[in-house]
């Protein structure tokens, strides 16, 4: 129950979406925190009391735990729950579950949601509002409960879009796991005593790095092919603008920049 | 009278520092915008005539002009007029200004301030308080008015660093133009069908490649030789994190990301 799990606790509590939403964790006193902001309802470390009578289950863990915690949840749940998760690599999350055998309701999620944060303290109730979700069907995913996923997200004021696993890693590699890459890298190259000269430019451009390290080891690993094509897309830009600035073409690196600017004005703020 | 002159403008009106605050442009429906604003309290678009009983001169315009700016404002200015300004690298202006020889009061500032947004609809008279503003002398800076240019910044609420235009546009070659240039390399790697997968950590990372790719082309031609030096730095970082994805090294990924973790964190948000 962190800043997803808490902040997906609180919109389903004041959305009255959920008869009871139980929150799992390790330390009970994160559960009693977790409760005192509103983003559970009743909390337990014990995961097979936790699913024992749940509709659905959302699985708010690091990409690594996530299919063996799917089949524990699995195991210990009834048989029409459906389980979904807020991962942010679906390829091989879906995959080991498919392999598995024994998680037939599980569809594969993931909120555009994140934040350099964690922990339930930084948890909101409209962090999901007009946010995308991406969920990932296979062709072995159970229809019923799809939809029943699709439906979810939507209740909690979040666009939904449909890609496969494959489909989502390819597109977040870029969109996601390379920022992060280079935005460690900017931060990295950084020179100590140059920390102090930094302005608002830097602190944008560098933000993700401050993210969880683990988490986001984990994540790249499980991306890595598309992580590792990503970064050589990023290499071809930069091998651009190093080449205009090395012949001092003036005319070409404003070209460079505008190519940019106008795919970053298309997103908007 | 842009973001920074308007912002300045509004700061030295608000705190009623100045008799007057003359701003000088092209157009004069814009110096038209910045006097209802508050930016400045006259305007024209005649250079001789705006600084002809100045005590000091701020340019507020992209680096390529500050130089035949300043020497054009000499040559109509009282004798004892400060001229300072607001550019982002300073090696070339500087040198470019000492060698005219005919600006004898010029000092050189850079505020750390920026924005991606422009024009004096976005200043505001806070846009200083508490940011790092570096002044530039050189050994043939005026003694008295680097004082007073210190003076002047320190009195519209920033901080003040002096550092040779040398020093300062190598540090600024990595916390600032680096960055912009990685963040126009990320926008420009997205594939335009990726954009609506876009998220925070995207949006953050690439902010600033919505700057003026006119002002930046000029901003990163003039400090060429450091922002290739910055771009290598970058380049080994990169490397780095690329080695350790090939080899699915986790503990050595997972070490890269805290480096950069840590220098972040830092910073600050």
């Amino acid at each position: 129950v962190g800043l997803l799990g808490g902040s997906i606790g609180q919109a389903l509590i004041r959305r009255r979406l959920a008869g009871q939403v139980v929150g799992v964790g390790r330390r009970a006193a994160a559960l009693r925190a977790a409760r005192r902001l509103g983003a559970i309802s009743a909390g337990t470390t014990d995961l097979a009391r936790g699913v024992r009578r749940a509709d659905l289950v959302v699985l708010c863990v690091p990409v690594d735990q996530i299919a063996p915690l799917a089949c524990a949840a699995a195991h210990h749940g009834p048989p029409q729950m459906v389980i979904t998760d807020v991962g942010s690599t679906k390829a091989a999350v879906c995959a080991a579950i498919e392999s598995a055998g024994s998680v037939p309701r599980f569809v594969g999620s993931h909120p555009l949601a994140g934040s350099e944060k964690t922990g339930v303290e930084h948890a909101r109730s409209t962090l999901l509002k007009g946010r995308l979700v991406v969920v990932t069907p296979t062709p072995a995913t159970d229809a019923a409960a799809c939809r029943e996923v699709e439906l979810f997200w939507t209740r909690l004021g979040a666009r939904v879009h449909r890609l496969s696993p494959a489909e989502h890693d390819q597109a977040l590699a870029v969109t996601s796991h390379l920022p992060h890459l280079a935005a460690a890298a900017i931060a990295a190259a950084t020179p100590e005593e140059y920390l102090t000269l930094t302005a608002s430019g830097w602190r944008d451009t560098t933000r993700v790095a401050a993210g969880d390290p683990t988490l986001w080891r984990q994540i790249v690993l499980s991306n890595r092919a598309h992580a590792l094509a990503a970064l050589a897309l990023l290499d071809e830009r930069l091998a651009e603008l190093r080449a205009a600035l090395v012949r001092g073409d003036a005319a070409r690196l404003e070209e460079l920049l505008n190519l940019a600017k106008c795919k970053r004005d298309a997103v908007g703020s």
